[in-house]
């Protein structure tokens, strides 16, 4: 069995994207800038638009947050939207979910222009995924898709389940993966709540991907001898070992099923450190002017 | 063995629709009116913007064709494009593809407005389908997923099979089998040229969707005993048999197909007379505003 380093590859993309960086910096092109809209004090939310500004600053892209008290209005949210729309120094940007209930998210998300949705939520991004046009790609997906590709794991022909169908996660890498693309050509199988017989399904994965979101889900007798297993779960358990006070655990149960599988993603050090590497590499893209263009 | 009549099934469609309109009529609203732009002399093409021509008179809607040389420039057609966007009058239009080789398809697309694309090929109706938002839904699809309903299939945890993944069949039709929605919620395999073991997943299909493009290609060793099969395969075969001179033929082996599943479309009469419906439906939508507003 061999551990998939997420951690490494993620350090990896983020030294090549600084050096694409320090080049448009010698070659007097404007750094990328990455913006994020935060609204309200969810301790989550705070806590990963901090690390974006973190691995921003490590690449050498410029990063701002506008933060915005939960009381805001849906109307002064679009204006937000609108004026980062517009603003050209902004190469991309997000808006932090989840929003207050008073806001809806889609609408949000449906009013930031596609070239600068470094998200990759905007339905237009969506479509030209599926259409296999240029876009940008969901971040956890996209790097999903890196961890595979850099991991030299065979996707060609191979079958893929996917289990768990969000909008973020689940359904986007199904369509990648099954994309007439390298590192993809997959026969993909998307799983979800509804769906019968789930242990057979999963036992006839070549790649097995883990986005339920329920602890430690997956376990040995639904993952094939050999199979590669991607967990993108998080979940924080109290520990009493670690100085924290708690620890990490994936959508798998990784101390049996690692030793069924022929490679795996750790929790953490797995997919977890490929979010932030995806939404790096669609800021440096819309910086570049590399999609919509 | 139960037929599935999709000949049948489309009337109903195309009485339901015509009683819509004819409501429209009574309160003075303004009846749907579907345009098709259609460039070249292509033969396939013409009979299929006539076929819609017929329908559209059939169920009360108004229908235009604007027909233009194969010799029309991309600039000139995409303001033939602007122009129908812009025009009041027109609640949705098609652009009959194929499309001569100097011109984009996917930058014609890509140009007609989303609340207009009643073929639901732009990259925003095809997001929206995805995230499970409103938006016009590919015809052939939209149809398949008719036959479905009303032809009582049971669908919840169903396990799909989609062979074949072009952007106008396979791929949606296996989007929107796999939604959190009645008469969808399958566990969905999408399928293609590049998937290994094909005889064995399909035999596991509760639902196998040909969508392949290859003559009689789903024989009875890749189907199980009771599944519901849906043809949308079409091949003209020479015959000497019919008074036309020629034949329909499916991606399916009907013959020993139809003997080892519980239902099955026939071809022609199957999903063929869908489509147009899925374009009607899609129509009335738009003049409604049932999508976009």
């Amino acid at each position: 069995m061999k551990l998939i380093d997420g951690k490494k590859i993620a350090e990896d993309i983020r030294t090549e994207i600084a050096n694409e960086v320090r080049k448009m910096i010698d070659n007097e092109i404007k750094v990328p800038h990455l913006a994020a809209v935060l609204v309200g004090e969810d301790a989550a939310s705070q806590t990963y638009v901090t690390n974006k500004e973190k691995a921003c600053k490590e690449v050498g892209f410029i990063s701002s947050v506008y933060r915005y008290s939960e009381t805001i209005s849906e109307k002064k949210l679009l204006e937000v939207v609108e004026f980062l729309n517009n603003d050209e120094e902004i190469d991309g940007f997000i808006v932090q979910l989840p929003l207050p209930k008073h806001i809806s998210p889609g609408k949000i998300i449906r009013a930031i222009k596609p070239e600068k949705d470094v998200d990759g939520f905007h339905p237009v991004n969506i479509g030209n995924m599926v259409l296999n046009l240029q876009g940008h790609v969901p971040a956890t997906p996209y790097g999903i898709m890196q961890l595979i590709k850099r991991s030299g794991i065979e996707t060609e022909g191979k079958h893929c389940v996917v289990v768990g169908r969000s909008n973020i996660v689940g359904t986007p890498v199904s369509i990648l993966l099954s994309r007439n693309n390298k590192n993809a050509n997959c026969t993909v199988t998307l799983c979800h709540s509804k769906t019968n017989n789930l242990k057979e399904i999963c036992s006839s994965a070549d790649i097995l991907i883990a986005a339920i979101g329920k602890m430690e889900f997956i376990k040995a007798d639904m993952v094939k001898q050999g199979a590669v297993v991607i967990d993108v779960g998080m979940h924080r358990i109290e520990s009493s070992e670690t100085k924290s006070g708690f620890r990490l655990k994936g959508d798998v149960a990784f101390d049996e099923v690692s030793k069924k599988c022929s490679m795996i993603t750790p929790v953490p050090g797995g997919v977890g450190p490929m979010t932030i590497v995806g939404l790096l590499m669609n800021t440096l893209k819309a910086a570049k002017k590399e999609v919509y263009n």
